[in-house]
């Protein structure tokens, strides 16, 4: 049988555990894999965990037992968060992103994949000792950025839907008020989609006053689960008295200045 | 400044490939990141290149001159692509699954990362040549798919919307016919989203007649750009006639049996 040298070893090594986070990757996999002794896959994952922790690109856990293996948790030092939220401040600046109604447009970076991949590491890495089970959202703009948290947690990601499906089965609704616009809504769930006594948390792009979060947390008690957590890429500060605490962003936005620039800072509740 | 094992650069440079798919790397970023020489960085590249290739998990591709550099392109065995329809097959068997009205629930796996991050894999290897600028999609359950395939290609993600929303400043707006169920239904876009003259391709969960496909199509002719290619998870072929073809899925749908058993195959169109 083929023999591998200890580069491509690790390089290999590297991608699977890259390409599966918080995945538990049995030892057996790799040592089948190179038909290699248990001790040469060791060695390589030790040098593996070096390097990454010295870079600051995520560590390695090893998980002891019959059941254990080793697995990838993803990080971003915390010098790499703050330039990329001064970066995403700087895109967001440009005047052609205010829309008529003081909005900022934001749809193009939701659906970039650099931009989001990046932020749904750092939006996850507040949330790897939760005891994550599912990552919610609701449709439509913070699925990308709900999907890569998800996929770095390892856990399923839920999407809250704003009407009711023929494809869903069985749903359960609920009405809300958005907490900026005093209007009533409308969030329908499957109810396959969650365990009871599941830990969930709430990933979105923009929080306001918190309604649609407040509203997700009365939803997840329909389905006898918790809210452990809550994060957004963008936090609106123009509003003081919000409807939860206790959540993460990135990016805040402090509507327009005199000179109908938009005020945008580096978030304070970059991590938890 | 601090040096680096030749082990130690192989997997920092292994995970920074993969997590750019499709995007260029100069060689000077690895050169500065680890104080090395270009020749030291390119023995260490073409290491990873022979791996990746020995165990088909992608390939490296070096693009000359001075914007030049190398780039990561992702990669599926036909082996692992077929592995993978058959137990999407498998799982999708399960009873539980039909819905009244003999619907599919897919739900769960178009938002389950792992499957999404696989299939995304196939489904982005039969565009890789195709000079595509943006991967659309039309919301809901298609976007962390078309998302994938966005992020492997290296390219911006178009969410199609079914209404108008504030937020998304003047919009381009048309309608269509669906192919199954014959009934008029709308499409919007943001006007900022696609550029004049880009290649697209539309990416969605389920396809049965094609009309939706139909309206992107004519959604992109307002964008003066083209559909250049198509791709679905599942292909429901009851229906014989489609308003589309050239298109690619990887699992085909043919009903109920007389038993009530769902037809799944793996798909005569995984590849282009």
């Amino acid at each position: 049988m083929e023999k591998f040298t200890r580069n491509q070893r690790i390089s290999a090594i590297t991608k699977i555990l890259i390409e599966n986070p918080n995945k538990i990757i049995n030892l057996n996999r790799f040592t089948e894999m190179f038909n290699a002794a248990k001790s040469t896959v060791s060695e390589d994952l030790i040098a593996i965990k070096e390097i990454l922790l010295k870079l600051s690109l995520g560590k390695i856990e090893t998980i002891p037992g019959a059941a254990g293996g080793v697995r990838y948790i993803g990080g971003v030092s915390e010098e790499e968060s703050l330039r990329f939220a001064e970066e995403l401040c700087m895109i967001l600046k440009d005047r052609e992103r205010i829309i008529p109604g003081n909005f900022l447009y934001v749809t193009d970076l939701m659906f970039n994949p650099d931009v989001i991949s990046k932020a749904g590491k750092i939006l996850a890495s507040s949330f790897n000792n939760k005891g994550v089970n599912y990552v919610v959202t609701v449709e439509t703009k913070g699925i990308p950025l709900a999907y890569e948290v998800a996929k770095m947690l390892g856990v399923q990601l839920v999407v809250v839907r704003r009407e009711n499906k023929v494809t869903e089965g069985p749903t359960v609704s609920i009405n809300y008020v958005s907490g900026s616009t005093n209007r009533i809504q409308n969030m329908t769930l499957s109810k396959r989609t969650i365990n009871k006594g599941s830990n969930c948390i709430f990933i979105d792009d923009f929080m306001k006053a918190g309604g649609t979060a407040l509203g997700i947390m009365n939803l997840l008690k329909e389905f006898e689960s918790n809210l452990v957590g809550i994060g957004v890429l963008i936090d609106n500060i123009e509003m003081d008295r919000k409807l939860v605490d206790n959540y993460v962003s990135i990016i805040e936005f402090e509507g327009l200045d005199g000179e109908d620039n938009a005020i945008l800072n580096v978030s304070k509740k970059i991590k938890m």
